[in-house]
Order: C-alpha cells, then sequence, then structure tokens
C-alpha cells in the first residue's frame, strides 16, 4: 500500500507558528476512490507564500478562507496525474493549482488544475510554474501594472526586495525604466539586489536607520512603494513618499508573527500627499493582466532579461521549517518545496 | 484712512497654535496700490478649514505651499469687489475665492475669484459659498464619488460627522442609498447627526470604546470609511471594514497638534481586506465632478434634501480663537467668521 506524508494544521498560531504545536507531518495509507472528474497526483513541488501564514489565523474575513484545523495545509504545486477520471486531464498529465501539502493529492474535478504543456521538455525548472510564471509573477506583475501605475523615470521602492515577488518587482520596474531601491536583511541580499538584478540602490534593513537609509537612496523621494513588510519600513517609505504616490499593499510579514504589531505613526501623509495605498489578491487581476502577463513575462524570462532566485527544501518533512524560516527571513529567493522528482 | 484689522502668521506651531504665539491680530492702514487686472475686495465671511493646519507645519511636502511668516492667514472667503482694475470684476461684483484673514484684501489679477451671480438677491446666506456650494461641498461630493464609489445599499462610517464636510457626506450617502453610521464629540452632535440628518446609528467618539461602538452601529461591517480624524478611529474602521473596502482620506485632525501621534497597528487589514485607502485635495478632482456637483448638490440643496449647519464667528479679531476651537472640535457645523455685512 502506498503512504502518504503530509502536513497537517493543527492549531492556530499566535506569534510565529511552531511545528510540531501548530503543524506536523503524518503518514497516512493512501486510500482514493476517485469520483467522476477528481483526479489523483503525485506532487513535485509545492510553494511557500507568506500569504499562508494569514490563512492559518482564527478569523472568517482573513483572505479566502483559513485552512481547516486536522487537514494537510495547501496551496500551489506543480504536480503529475496518476490517476484520472477526467478526460482533460488524462495520466501523465503534468499540472499546476491548488494542492495540500503531501506526496499524493486528490483535486475533486480537477479544479484549478491547468495544464502544462510540453512539461516533459520543459528547458526551465518545473517550480517556475508556481515562480516566475505562477502566482508570485502574476502578483508581481498585475499589482505593479494596475496599483502602481509606473511611469519612467519614476522611483520604486520594494521592501523583502530579494524575496519571491519583491526580485520579480524589481526586475520587472527596471524593464519599465523606473529607478529602483531595495531593502533586504542580509548584506548577502543586497549584494544580490545590486550585482545580480542590477537595482539602483539597496539596503540591509537592519543595519542603522531605516528612514536614513531610504533617504539616502532616494534623494528626489520615492514614487510607488512595494509593500511587503509594514511597521517601521512603511512608516519611513511615507516618510519618504512624493505627492501622488502609490503604496502597493502586498503583504505585511514584519507583523503577521506578533500579536503587538508596530503602530504607524505617520499615516496623515497619506492625506497631505494625496497617496493611493491600495491591498489585493492576484486572482483581483487576473482578467485584467492576464494576456499581458504571459506575453511579457514569458519574454522577458526568455531573454534572459529577468532571472529569478530559489530557495529549494528538499522533501515534504522539512516544508514546516521551511515555512518557518520563510517568515523571519531566513529563506533567500522564493521558498518551494520539492517532493519528487518527476 | 482706513484701517486694515488682519490675523497673521507668526511662528509654526508643533502642538495646538496658540493666539498671540502663532498667530495674532494686527491692524494696519490699508494702503493700496492696484495693478492692472488687480482687484481690492471687502471681506463678508471667510472659511476656517482643518486643512489650514497643515499649512502652518513647516514642510516644503504638504498640501501646497505653507503660510508665510508674517503675511496674514488665507484661505476661501466671500467678499466685495470695492475698488477694481479688472472688467471681469467691476465694483460692486460679490466674489468667492481665495482672501487673507482681514477686513480687506487685494487679489493680485483676481486670481482665483469666482462672481456670484444675484448674490444680493440670495436667499441663502452668502457663506453657503464657502459651505455646502463651496469648497466642503465639493470636497464631500467628490471624494465620496471617486474614490469612496458609493453603491446603493453599503454602509459607510463618517466621523467628524458633523463637522463641514462630514455632514454633507452623511446626507449625500443618503441620498444615494447608504446605511449611514456617524462619529461626533458631543452627545448635542451625535443627536444632531440622528434627529436632523437622519443618520441610521451614530455614536459619541468620548464615551465607551470606539471599537465597540463601531461594531455595534455596524453589525454587517462597513464598506466606506470617510476619515477624518485618524488615530484610534481609523483603526476600529479597518477592524469592522469588509473585503474591498475604501477608506476615503479627507483628514486625521486628530494628529494635527501632537508631535506623538496614535500609531495605528492594523493596517494588514489593508493587504488581507483588499481595501484602498486614497488622500486627495479637492482640486484633483474638479474637472472630473464640477458639473455634476452643480447640478446634484444644487438641486438638493433646493429642494431641502441637504441641510447645513453653521457656526459663525463674528469679527475678525474672533478667528483665531475659532480655528484653535475648531481644532479641538468645539465648533459645531461648518466654522466660519463673519467679517462684515453686504
Amino acid at each position: 500500500m502506498v503512504q502518504n506524508k503530509s502536513v497537517i494544521f493543527l492549531k492556530h498560531p499566535v506569534e510565529y507558528p511552531v511545528p510540531g504545536e501548530h503543524f506536523a507531518v503524518e503518514t497516512k495509507e493512501l486510500d482514493v476512490d476517485l469520483k467522476p472528474n477528481d483526479v489523483l497526483v503525485r506532487n513535485l513541488f509545492i510553494s511557500l507564500d507568506p500569504y499562508m501564514r494569514g490563512k492559518m489565523r482564527d478569523t472568517t474575513k482573513s483572505y479566502t478562507a483559513s485552512f481547516v484545523i486536522g487537514e494537510p495545509l495547501n496551496g500551489g504545486g506543480v504536480s503529475e496525474v496518476i490517476e484520472s477520471k477526467n478526460d482533460s486531464f488524462p495520466v501523465g498529465t503534468i499540472v499546476t493549482g491548488t494542492v495540500g501539502w503531501e506526496q499524493y493529492s486528490v483535486v475533486p474535478g480537477a479544479q484549478g488544475l491547468r495544464a502544462i504543456l510540453n512539461a516533459r521538455d520543459s528547458k526551465v525548472p518545473l517550480s517556475v510554474y508556481i515562480g516566475v510564471l505562477g502566482m508570485p509573477g502574476m502578483t508581481a506583475y498585475s499589482s505593479l501594472k494596475i496599483i502602481g501605475k509606473p511611469k519612467a523615470g519614476e522611483t520604486i521602492f520594494i521592501s523583502a526586495a530579494s524575496g519571491a515577488v519583491g526580485q520579480l518587482v524589481g526586475q520587472m520596474s527596471k524593464q519599465l525604466g523606473l529607478r529602483v531601491i531595495g531593502s533586504a536583511g542580509s548584506d548577502e541580499k543586497v549584494e544580490y539586489l545590486l550585482k545580480e538584478l542590477k537595482f539602483d540602490a539597496a539596503f540591509n534593513y537592519k543595519k542603522g536607520n531605516i528612514l536614513k537609509e531610504l533617504q539616502a537612496a532616494a534623494p528626489k523621494g520615492i514614487d510607488i512603494y512595494y509593500e511587503n513588510v509594514g511597521g517601521e519600513t512603511l512608516e519611513a517609505a511615507l516618510e519618504v513618499m512624493n505627492n501622488h504616490g502609490r503604496v502597493i499593499a502586498c503583504g505585511m510579514i514584519s507583523v503577521y508573527n506578533t500579536p503587538n504589531p508596530y503602530g504607524v505613526r505617520n499615516l496623515f501623509h497619506i492625506v497631505s500627499k494625496r497617496i493611493t495605498m491600495r491591498g489585493f489578491i492576484v486572482s483581483d487581476f487576473a482578467d485584467e493582466c492576464g494576456a499581458d502577463f504571459a506575453k511579457d513575462v514569458g519574454s522577458w524570462l526568455m531573454n534572459g532579461e529577468i532571472v529569478y532566485k530559489e530557495d529549494i527544501a528538499v522533501g515534504i518533512e522539512n516544508a514546516p521549517d521551511a515555512f518557518v524560516g520563510m517568515l523571519k527571513g531566513k529563506n533567500f529567493g522564493k521558498q518551494v518545496v520539492k517532493i519528487a522528482d518527476l
């Protein structure tokens, strides 16, 4: 009998989730009884993303439904169909969509799955479909375009700039003719931003004063702030922002794991500088941006105009530690878990 | 020789401005030498507005230029042209536009002045042109429409709801089919909101807990928050806001007069609830909204569907106390100063 190792959600965390307490690895026998249109997939890669911390909160008003206690966590994945009652997804199809943090998932009605064409001949690792060509890529591209309204010559500041979304926003912004400033949590990441991603300026937010670093990096102020962290960094960005600035509120990872978040004291700049700050989830923009995304990002990637760094944990049993590490900024690049080879 | 009494700006305040220290009444001889296209006006009413506190800050990045030390404060007024070198504004014309806090102002090139037609036969007090038919009215109308995007059946919460802008936003929202909740700083104001302005719910923010009061008043949450105060009230509004909520950031009077503003800790709701928060100044929307404003608000006012409360100080020498009183919420309705009879 086949065993299925999975990561089960046990309890809503208030601070950082703790492996063993809030989620734990369990192994059960795989016992599958597919109904019409269902598929069974073998998961190859799963994506670990900061937004998932929001789904661990005990609230009915977060992004979408919270994770269910006693069930596996879930998120984006790349998988192989190994049993199928769905003609659109025959056995052997490589798909991307939402799956459990587990080795094998049943996807009822194949809901939300998308086949990856020519996947077996792919020149790029399949994890790209949960990265630059998947949700993080679409997140970066659509929100930059729709909320950021970037104009060549403007300045953008990106926090968590070496992360899954930040690294893409920065490179896309360079393509669009912006001056690009990034913050990150280690000197190694800062060097990566400057040397590999060709940012115009970057600083380590853990060293020195965030506001002073940002002021020095942005002598003409900033027009767009790509917000991934919240707290003091947001406060500094508002301070340095120009009139009619835009804040793309993608995430606020600094406040997800504490019951006492930092209080932002200078929101009056939103009034006096006529700033727009907007939150979103990627599906809000799928209709408006989907076609342009595939065209632009696909070609940037093919031409080497966008590079993409991943931090790959190996084995589903390492997903909990990798997730907590990502929340603490220990990852370097997009965090994924490789569960199996194709 | 005619004397001109005026209120001169002396010093940038950090906390509440103090009459005598930050601004003071002075009297000088009126000595006028008009150049071509200039006009001399006798001021009848001037408008006192919270945004003026922002122009007292020593900053180059506020709304527009700050007030100039040693010069009269200025703002919206209704005035009579008493000397003119401008054919468009002959002597006797009643105008509205930006004038000094003083009895007589020279308006170089008559810049920004607009003639009020049939003003001498007006059935409404001329102060309406710095109120519901002037900047506060346009502020309320345009921002509610453009940022608020109100849909019938939605719920709006308005802070400083009996103030110049708040009272109009509330009544306009009722006209547009919204459920309307307001907060204000006294039981008398709350009663006015409920009885006279027909708000659906209202509470005194100085009594009890703002969040609990708002939760009780908005069992289905709020879709739009009309922000005039900032701080704890903003925090409560974000807490109670529904997905895709809009925050119209008109002002944050609670933080204007303190060097240690309240820190807002729950901005992650902007991410998770996909909220848009946007600041503006009224001139941003003049082109888009001007014609509709005149039509809609003019007819609502004529039909008695909108009423309008003013708090009138009499005499330019009383402007400083009235201004500080308004910043402290002592006014009840739109604060104006009556300087002279027509």
